[in-house]
């Protein structure tokens, strides 16, 4: 009995640190979205593209997680973003404790948005809350249209999809008809972008999107 | 370390079983909702109201979750419609393999709604995902307009919010506003219906964005 006591005190306290996160981010009226994809679908090549058409208009910070190397978070600061680097050391997700011990360092009133670029990996980071007002996840069209069906929690709990590499969907076997209806059959309301960071097709609906979500969070802000 | 797997295997049993019930409802087309409040809010009378104005129009069928008696399916079958009470014996919320269960028992092909009315709870309902396509919350104004902070994530996971016992909003102190827009601070797309299930005030809105959900569930069902 000790030991369950313990393994439930690990999941409340993400789930408390969550919270903690959450409460912080609308005293402050940031908005926060949680990245995630599987390794390669291109995030960090995105939130690139997405910074650079945020520059002079919105105050942008960044969180990375990775298993090891600091190089996203360096991609980033090359941008002139302030980027911090998780290492989770093995763990295939972020957790709310490690985003809640970095708030110390990022001053939260400074920031219109903050994006949390979670660890490549299509499972695991869809069940742990760090506090964000939305998860956004990244299928690219590379990895197959079979990826709903095969990982449908991700495609439930995400609140946008960003369908990137359509610069290749000539090259690849998608059906972005199918991929899209399956995955809004396990998600009523998915906003789906057709997107590619090579080439900046579909960027500006996405950032007028986040646009959108920013001033919902100020509007709400008490 | 034995002991901790088997907490593992519960919680992943709930999600595991989720999935399958989720798979279910998407492929017969029936759009499924997760109705929660704390006990008194009004769920079973709000409910009783949508099926009156359903009658005829959709067919609905429901699944009642208590810990003990069956008053609430009595009252759901007296207007015609079919109705599982779930007596959880002490459990303070339902989860996804008692739904799975009975899913046997229901002929989803000649469903278009589903409503599972959880037990009465502002905590412990929130956690468990059942399959459904939407958790909509019911909060009285009785109740006071502290819950979306006192109960945080009741507020963030759910789709709607029936604000109920609008009638009774002379007689007590319950800030409309504040309570809305703390809500929406948890949940940047929480639909906010101000109803009374008492006058029937409001209810047309609720039923006409009900239908619109349902039609969605239609579109995508493969």
């Amino acid at each position: 009995m000790h030991e369950i006591a313990v393994n439930e005190d690990i999941l409340a306290g993400n789930d408390a640190a969550a919270r903690h996160n959450r409460e912080h981010f609308i005293e402050h009226g940031v908005y926060v979205v949680n990245l995630m994809s599987a390794p390669g679908a291109g995030k960090t090549t995105l939130l690139e593209r997405t910074l650079e058409r945020m520059a002079g208009k919105h105050r942008v910070g960044v969180i990375e997680g990775d298993v090891a190397t600091s190089a996203d978070a360096e991609r980033i600061r090359r941008l002139g973003v302030p980027a911090i680097q998780i290492n989770t050391g093995g763990e295939c997700h972020l957790d709310a404790r490690q985003i809640h011990r970095e708030l110390a360092a990022i001053q939260l009133e400074e920031l219109d948005l903050l994006v949390i670029e979670n660890v490549g990996n299509l499972v695991c980071p869809a069940e742990f809350d760090l506090g964000e007002h939305d998860k956004v996840m990244v299928l690219s069209t590379t990895e197959g249209d079979d990826k709903p069906r095969k990982y449908p929690v991700m495609f439930h709990v995400a609140r946008a999809l960003l369908l990137n590499k359509m610069d290749l969907l000539p090259h690849v076997d998608f059906d972005v008809a199918k991929a899209e209806r399956e995955a809004r059959a396990l998600n009523l309301d998915l906003e789906i972008f057709r997107v590619s960071g090579r080439t900046g097709a579909g960027m500006d609906a996405w950032v007028t999107w986040l646009e959108e979500r920013m001033r919902r969070v100020k509007a709400a802000a008490t």
